[in-house]
């Protein structure tokens, strides 16, 4: 996790009380983590404003395998951009319906490109790409 | 503002380089600062999820004014509700388009319910409702 | 609006049907209404994408009035990118805080630019940028 | 797929020729199929407003593997839904950071309650949910 340091923060008191509050109720161990974790979440964004940026990223999308020559259209998109897509996971919904999620690394620009490609492509019915990182950074 | 507390936060120190980075480079004034609005942000994500919040909003709107009754419909929309309309602001875009932006009060889900009727209005372009807060708890 | 054209679309039977419930519960007047608001916003979201497209939107902000300088430095900013704040409009919420909107209009990356280092500012609790568009394209 | 229907819409000259440019350049194979995307995507956001939906949904997440006991808090929370996470994808990134996918199926609160939490969880450093659907009413 690299060496941590401690620093102070000043905080109006009812702010700091719906903080709490929130952490006693809700998501996150303690003030620290909840802070590194709001910190880290702006920071990927604003890596990702870069195009050029080395980012990691997971691209789900649900699709009917019926469609004539969809899942050779997806497989070669991916053999396309081999270098980009690092692993990959399917899972059936029902008789018509799959899941599939790819594990994407390589720059931002690229990454929403393949992106796009996919989600267009006919019998795609929906899908959505989460923006992170390779965590070495944050 | 309330009284200021303070209290100590550890991060890694690879991750506070990256902060400190960012806040020298954009946004904010100090660390204190950028935390203080990070965590304000997720508090009023959070308050919206509860749909009886009073909560403040605007909602900003691009449209036609052209369009038969739309004018007539855009006021009485407002006049329906003329409790949660506190203000409105009107920018003359070019001869066709106008933009609108409405100042709101109101609960959560009557707040979403007028801004999904305005911006679902023939004629209405585009639009979008921000969610903020009274300022009063955070 | 310009000259209207038609043209037909194929939909799955389910989802027309799911479209059609959606429309006469809640936002849009007609299928075409509907669909016209879908396009249009994606295509807002694309023109923001590149920083040079000349760009309309609206900046919200909650801030307490009572921190030194604040509304100076709020007015400097805005004088100092005069030629991107159309108007604005000021609402009291109660003794410390006010909310304040602008109609912005510029260079994608320059209204973005001048959204952060306002959103930034010690004392500007909470707040958040509308991207729409000036209506000529879309 | 289910049986396609066909009906029309109208629409801007203008608005159509922008929705041409953006279907020749980039994403969709064809109007259809553009505007069926942008109707299953809305439908699918308001899915997820219901909270007793049955939904689909992918979590992915960035985390350090020394942290103390993190996997095991990590396994011990999707054993507590085992009914919830359908499967499970896992990349190494680094020496320290490892990348994990979880395709989750349940009512849309539950999905949200879990994917809190193990967001939350110490040593989660960045991570995001998709909200999708089964594919069956899209």
């Amino acid at each position: 996790m690299g060496k941590l340091v401690r620093f102070g923060v000043s905080m109006e008191e009812g702010l700091l009380k719906k903080l709490d509050e929130w952490i006693s109720k809700h998501e996150w161990t303690n003030r620290s983590e909840a802070i590194r974790d709001l910190v880290r979440q702006r920071l990927v964004e604003k890596e990702w404003e870069n195009s050029d940026s080395t980012v990691m990223a997971s691209l789900t999308f649900v699709y009917d395998h019926h469609v004539t020559e969809l899942q050779e259209r997806l497989t070669r998109m991916q053999h396309d951009h081999h270098g980009m897509v690092l692993s990959s996971m399917h899972v059936h919904l029902d008789h018509y319906n799959c899941m599939e999620v790819l594990v994407l690394k390589g720059k931002a620009s690229e990454v929403l490109d393949l992106s796009d490609r996919i989600l267009g492509t006919r019998g795609v019915k929906h899908g959505q790409l989460v923006r992170t990182s390779s965590g070495k950074t944050i």
